[in-house]
């Protein structure tokens, strides 16, 4: 009798200027466990970001297509451009017992959440306010207008805080104790009895 | 902005015979953040059981006096024997930020769970049924007659099952991986957002 050995559906989201994408850097580092599901958006790439690997990057008529040939799980719209989830590759790597990785928006994430009940939401925060503002000021790509916005918008996320299973703090230099908490958790996930629904009946005739 | 410090109340129950007891000892060997709440039983103390620390042993008259006090957080029956949980010490070991483990049976575990719907119910398995029997009849202080009870028990216990928040496997000579995976059950616990409500607020005020 063993656990149920397939994977788990992890959404991490949190204020743009988080850091989700070095967390998730981290963890895949880590374990070969975890895949990152690419996102498609109509978003233009910032410097140092390639097309495949940080985002698909799609025009408007593309995504347009994905979106009515049903190739989304799900899709919103932040900032003026269109982000998406692709199902391909999602339910294969979690039937190879992968842990897929989906790093999106709030609105995006209660979607899935929606679809998928059994996926796992967790909240990335920074330490606090002051410094997702000076991360994002580093980051040096958004106007003082984007910056507010963003800030503004991290506001509206954490309304919807509550709505999450956990939350992990993404500190300045602990960007490893951030990644084995996300790990901590899918391990701790894997353990559930509702994902283990099995247990009872395998305990008599195994 | 940390984390709630908080200790977690863990229950750990399982079948008769699962080996719940050398679980928790791994635990405690492991980690200093964890305590194991000794629990008072009318039962006879089994070879090498030490008083204060395996179990308070009483006798009827004072397990009556206990209840009457109001100084067990539950008690239950079992066996013949009354079975119960004192209140003292488990909240201080909490605010420390202490883990408190509660080792006790199904009936018990329920009872604990309304009381603190917050409390970790982890219930701790062997690999197989016939694992289960084996392990009653090398504990040697079991009758054909007991053992027989204890197997039907289990079955009973396995209809809670799905009340658990968790499942843990014990397997043979695999005692370290059981108690890691309470270990990282508790840490990822003690990110969840139910645990940690003040956050949203002291993101903004930190």
């Amino acid at each position: 009798m063993n656990l149920n050995e397939k994977g788990l559906l992890i959404v991490l989201s949190g204020p743009s200027g988080t850091g989700k994408g070095t967390v998730v850097n981290e963890i895949l580092a880590r374990s070969d466990q975890y895949s990152l599901s690419v996102s498609d958006t109509t978003r233009p790439p910032r410097p140092n970001e390639i097309d495949g690997i940080d985002y698909n990057f799609v025009s408007p008529d593309k995504f347009k297509e994905l979106i009515e040939n049903g190739e989304l799980l799900e899709y919103t719209q932040y900032d003026g451009n269109y982000y998406g989830t692709p199902l391909k590759n999602i339910v294969n790597h979690l039937d190879d017992g992968i842990n897929v990785i989906l790093e999106i928006e709030v609105e995006g994430a209660l979607n899935v959440k929606r679809l998928f009940p059994e996926a796992v939401l967790i909240f990335l925060i920074p330490p606090d306010c002051d410094t997702l503002e000076s991360r994002l000021r580093m980051r040096g790509t958004n106007s003082e207008e984007s910056i507010e916005m963003r800030l503004e918008r991290a506001k509206e996320e954490l309304n919807f805080y509550d709505r999450y299973d956990y939350v992990v703090i993404n500190d300045d230099g602990l960007v490893d104790e951030a990644a084995l908490a996300v790990i901590s958790i899918a391990e701790s996930e894997k353990h559930k009895t509702s994902f283990n629904k099995h247990i009872p009946e395998e305990f008599f005739t195994d």
